[in-house]
């Protein structure tokens, strides 16, 4: 038996290769749609890859089944499980509970385990070869490294309202049934820490049953009314793209046929797109976006969240251009066509070119720390914390108002055009781009807190601190 | 918890980085000489290695841990048990039987597991703040996925009559040991499929103490007389370098400061080192060398094993030229010094330039299976095997004579230099190899056969039967 | 003025980027059809490429004229001198003798050069900017540094009898116009040394027109009968795609549009394009073909004059596969679409897959000179050698036949199949070539001599002086 | 005879490799000290560098003679003219007007040609080869395409008061021996375009004496006086570096061995250098630096003047940090150690983790040139135009301020710290520089005009007109 697991950091998203080297067959779990990762593992092992199967709808990116059967002509295997309105939309093998298949010597039975989604199902696995008692399985987005599935995410994002008590309600009862099988089966979960799709994750790519019955905390809760409410409670903040996933996911998303390479844009190409309105994102770091940028840009950082943001802010209809320089496009394209945003018509490296035609840059504001502290008790301030209600209520600047980056479009009646408007997060990232969102939006009096809170609390922190002492001294 | 696992396939050989990221603390478990890759991860993960250990004196690599203390100041934590014979000659923090250290909030406990060496630890790992119940062992070369370690290197790498049998009885003991372990917990092994340090590893990174109960064949043989017979029957040839391995590692490997970069050699400095007799080790492609190469090369093709026959066929006090191409020299060299051979004063890449003064390459002879079966009947021609034992039982082209390629230079008496040699093994490497090895050692009438037992088996297998039935029919 | 030559080594090829600074216009003289190279240099200096032109009907190279008109709209101007035969057959602005056009401040004055060929015409360039005086001449391949074009191709590549004479004729008067241009205008020529469109070319990329009065042998011949005969005698031989290449540029090349990028080809893919008889283009190290290659391979290296050979040994017509490196299939495709082979399928990297499917290879039978010098005498040995006509006559081996390796496949009666073939050529690299299109035509007994007439006269050179001597003393 | 013009674009310097095939031996004319270039073309064209020579003491680079001559051990041939100040202080062949030298057939005749410096001699090639008359002529600083070598350096950059009259004339009477050359020797200088060495130099290679004598306006004043006059006039600013490498030059640049290759700092090596007080020189994009930096840190930026502006505003006894990328690191350091700044200790790329220590950012304030415009007429701001003279005499901001960016700190007392300082420049490189230099020494209301006086003439050029019609009408 061959095993190997894909890790794509950006969406903490694991998915597995699974291969019988006596018959040179290989199975796919939960494929990204950049499937040149598992052709080439099929081609460095000698392998082949004649299936590919999923544990359910994702709602965090794209699924790369049918982009693998298209470039391989592998059999789809997807869940008949979850009723009528959770049927896949495409051709496809269907799989229902217990049922069972092989891939050489390996045996694969499905358990539906429902919860975070109604047709999820899990995938045992044994080595027929080895033995007659199972290795593994790989659990989805049913039970993570000291999680499980979150079943909130069709009422939130998708708005189906009622779901997430039904799903955390079902979670209970599969959990029943995980915790029948042998403790030694390794559990290989669909994500790692930093996802969306649980609260809690562990930064450890597998566990065991055993072990998960020991110390994960919903393995631990006999009760359901307390396992619902415990499941429900803390949950973040739902990204605005799921519900556009879940829906691509079920019909089917497109096949892209080879990766996209969006043309690097010539000074006369780029000044004609701007010309036709195309959306900009600018994925530069923080800093350079701050001193200078193209107006009306949306700021979005080339880093390990880049298609997590693009998906929050970016509108699927629109078509883009991304500043960016040539060595980061082709992860930058990979991560945009990871959940679907496809329209990137081009690219555009260099600014200075645009700047030497004697163009006006839009600047951001920005205060440091030990400016902030200066004016801090001024009335004429406005902050604004743009991180998610769980770090916010983990500590923030006193008077702040919290509306999380994402939602900040639907709450633009809460920012008082006539303050100066001080936005900050963490470290200077997601308030680039919030002030990035306000200009857009033709607010004026916008200011960055650049190193973020995190400064405030380090840099400016015996500052704080005095400042308190005096306050308690008077 | 951090955890993550770091395998170098040239030796199929496991490392372990695990972190605490509450005290941001790391230890390292096993580490390879080449330590960027362990100073890459905690840049990358902001932790701090604090702590290097390692199971047992490693026989096929050096030890990484004197070289990380020397980068980073970190703590070496080393086996003392053993016996005297089995003390490590360096500074260290002595480790014994059921001892604990911790790293962070992560606790390790020594498990002495003699068996493939009498110094031999392992260490169960539970990260308590998730829970009381370990969730890993680190089991280095005790217990492998599917199979155990060797005991026998000792007394054929390095000639300690009588140690195997004591070490397969200690291995015995320590299993039943390792029975005792609960069923949930991760096994974490030294190697994967490929090392020479066990016979039938599996390709999976890990396994379970539950799973290997139920399939590892050691953990099922109940008889201690049956367990070490059945431990000490077929295991494979062990390299040559194992002995020298296990000298350096016990003294302490000398320490690096930084990765070595060969020169590249000019022409006018790459003739002084022919001069100078040097020895030249040629990479290249093994269809090249064929082809041509400088007299007296020794073949060692870049690839996978690369390490290992190096370990195998050089000298370790020589002084080597590496006919190489700039873009493969730096993991070339990362090879060699793994296993200690770090006198590489420079590589030559630019064989044309030496052709074009006139000089003389020398050829290897060869043939393809096709030929080969023309006058295969031919009493002048002594066929010459040279692969391992295991291999030539399996299956072998008739009167072939099997000299494993790394004793060759043990068994010259048994070439016939009368006769035309044709050297062969899987695919045409080994073979490549032999065949400058036997040049070097002034044999003249040597062949190749290029494509292998593979092309035997494959190519001319319809003729093969054919023939056979023809003479059937006779 | 901006001024930049572009020099492209595999065919000796210069061509030409003159911008004007103050209005911000450029033109590309003589471009070859890999047309990047001049989109970034208008890119990197901020210049717009307005207007496009060529000397002549190029016979070594496609022409990018039309590939850049497509790309920015340009304006192409092309010769309508030479006669009704020598007349484009695209869309062009036509030229004239005396005729002016202009690029910002730049005038350039067209001066009719017959000659190489009927059109030709050369580029006066005066800078008005900074005076009235030319200051440089383009002259394709009329005056080269140290020599001139050669008139013959027509007869010799293309068969059209007579032309060679009439256009020596036409060569001796255009010099003499040529020699009243002012001694200080700097010359640019269409080709540096190495190129197949003159004998004796220089290694230095301008001259003066002074300076060339002065030493070049063509401008210092003053009478007609003379010139013609000397400039007619010793000329190489051309490759066989010159006649291609003047039909294609006559009729204009085909549009690329942008740079094809052929697929790497699995394995299935590649024994698909084996079952399919489709062309394989070998492009290895000379030694890594003669180690093994894959039967019925063509074998053409990877080198400066990969276009040529290309050009003389491939079909039009056929479709190919090239046996090449990842990295070095984007340049040897540009190799080929500089002189229209357009039609490459796809390329293979990794032979030993297909080696490891048991598949036998075919190998080139090689001697060194020394085991060469030891049979020379013997009887049942037929030397040919490949290189070209001059380099024969220069020396060679005693009893050799000359066959250039162009011309192989049109003298195969003079290869006697009954004897062993050894055939040389300089350094090896041709002479591997020509075993490969021997053993193609199923010619079985073909042996290569790997260092050359080089490795000859160097290594064996003491060894033959002997010989000699004692042959004289007896 | 093989030639090759090495430029190297950032000094806008040329140095030549010229070869004699028939002996394989080679000189270099003014080599840079980055030797590598020059021993990769001996290497390729397989040539052996026996000569070493240059045409004055340099005053805006290293020379790399010396290096050169320690790599290869070649012959140093320098300058015996210009009297006892002028003389070499390390080991060389003398050099004096008309005497020659060889390299294989190629003949060197030595011209004395003073002006520039009093030591300057010139090159006469002549290929024997090829005929009797020269065909080159290394003009170094003395005869440029279109202009001649300024001869105010020394003293205007190190002080020598009365010597550049003294140049001047010396020039004028160089000039007339040049004159007396034959036309079509070609001319090969030693600046092109952008450098400090002259005032006007063309965007061309090269050119011919013939054509110079047409064009050239130094080469067209027949009357001393006015030609003296004509030189000194408008001849920009010389960097401050200049004196430096005169003595450098003249004792003999140190012998580096081997290109330094700075480490890359890990975050705490970082955070000592801080604590060291190392020099910060922050080479990221301009609008990243504006953005924030760490405070103190001054800004050159990455791109074709880096050594000019480090020449200028770096202390050679310092040791430097630079904030760099890695793959950028290489050139910076080779553009450093042509002008003699040795002294790089490190380098660090990731200012992410400095600032997610909670560190504070220093932010350069900017405007863009809208916001500018808004409140161009406050009394409350002072502009300061950094640009050269040249440029701020050509047009600039009413009411501002010249001080040329190098001479900043000379010129501090100018600088009123009780008003809004706005900087400008071109485009928002060097007064972004400016920014840097001024809160390094402690200003603290600095403004960066964001797109420069480009942005101020083109973007609010229209309302710039637009005002001045107001006031006129008014």
């Amino acid at each position: 038996m061959f095993f190997q697991n894909v890790y794509e950091k950006g969406l903490a998203q694991a998915s597995y290769f699974i291969g019988c080297q006596a018959t040179n067959e290989a199975i796919v779990i939960d494929p990204k749609r950049d499937i040149d990762t598992y052709l080439e593992i099929a081609d460095k092992e000698n392998l082949r890859i004649t299936k590919v199967t999923e544990t359910h709808i994702h709602a965090d990116f794209l699924s790369g089944a049918r982009e693998l059967a298209a470039a391989t002509g592998v059999e789809i295997l997807l869940s008949d499980e979850g009723g009528a309105d959770w049927q896949y939309g495409y051709e496809h093998t269907g799989l229902k509970d217990k049922q069972e298949f092989w891939v050489g010597n390996l045996k694969f039975e499905v358990m539906h385990s429902p919860g975070h989604t109604p047709e999820h199902i899990s995938f045992v696995l044994t080595d027929t070869a080895a033995g007659t008692k199972p290795i593994m399985i790989f659990t989805g987005d049913f039970v993570f490294v000291g999680d499980v599935g979150r079943p909130d995410l069709l009422e939130k994002a998708a708005g189906i309202i009622g779901t997430q008590e039904v799903g955390a309600r079902q979670m209970f009862h599969s959990l029943k049934r995980f915790k029948e099988l042998d403790d030694f089966i390794q559990v290989w979960p669909g994500h790692g820490a930093g996802s969306a799709c649980g609260k809690s994750l562990g930064a450890i790519p597998c566990s065991t049953v055993g072990y998960e019955k020991l110390v994960n905390w919903a393995l631990n809760i006999d009760e359901e009314e307390k396992f619902v409410q415990t499941l429900l409670d803390g949950q973040p903040e739902p990204p605005k793209y799921f519900s556009m996933m879940k829906k691509l996911n079920k019909t089917g998303p497109d096949i892209l046929g080879s990766m996209p390479h969006p043309a690097k844009l010539t000074l006369s190409q780029f000044e004609d797109a701007l010309t036709n309105k195309l959306t900009l994102v600018d994925t530069r770091d923080k800093l350079a976006f701050a001193g200078g940028h193209i107006p009306g840009s949306i700021y979005i950082q080339n880093g390990a969240s880049f298609s997590t943001w693009a998906g929050w802010l970016l509108n699927y209809d629109d078509e883009f251009i991304l500043i960016a320089s040539e060595s980061s496009i082709g992860d930058l394209v990979k991560a945009l066509i990871r959940i679907g945003l496809d329209n990137v018509s081009g690219y555009f490296s260099d600014l200075d070119k645009w700047i030497n035609l004697g163009n006006d840059l839009e600047i951001v504001n920005q205060v440091n720390c030990s400016e902030l502290f200066e004016k801090i008790d001024n009335p004429e301030i406005q902050l604004i914390d743009v991180r998610g209600v769980n770090e916010f209520t983990d500590g923030s600047i006193a008077d702040a108002t919290n509306i999380h980056v994402g939602y900040l479009y639907d709450n633009l009646d809460k920012i008082d055009n006539e303050k100066e408007v001080v936005v900050y997060c963490r470290s200077g990232v997601r308030s680039t781009t919030a002030s990035s969102l306000l200009l857009n939006k033709g607010f004026k009096n916008i200011t960055n807190l650049t190193g973020g809170y995190l400064s405030w609390t380090q840099d400016c922190g015996n500052k704080v601190e005095k400042e308190n002492q005096l306050e308690t001294e008077r």
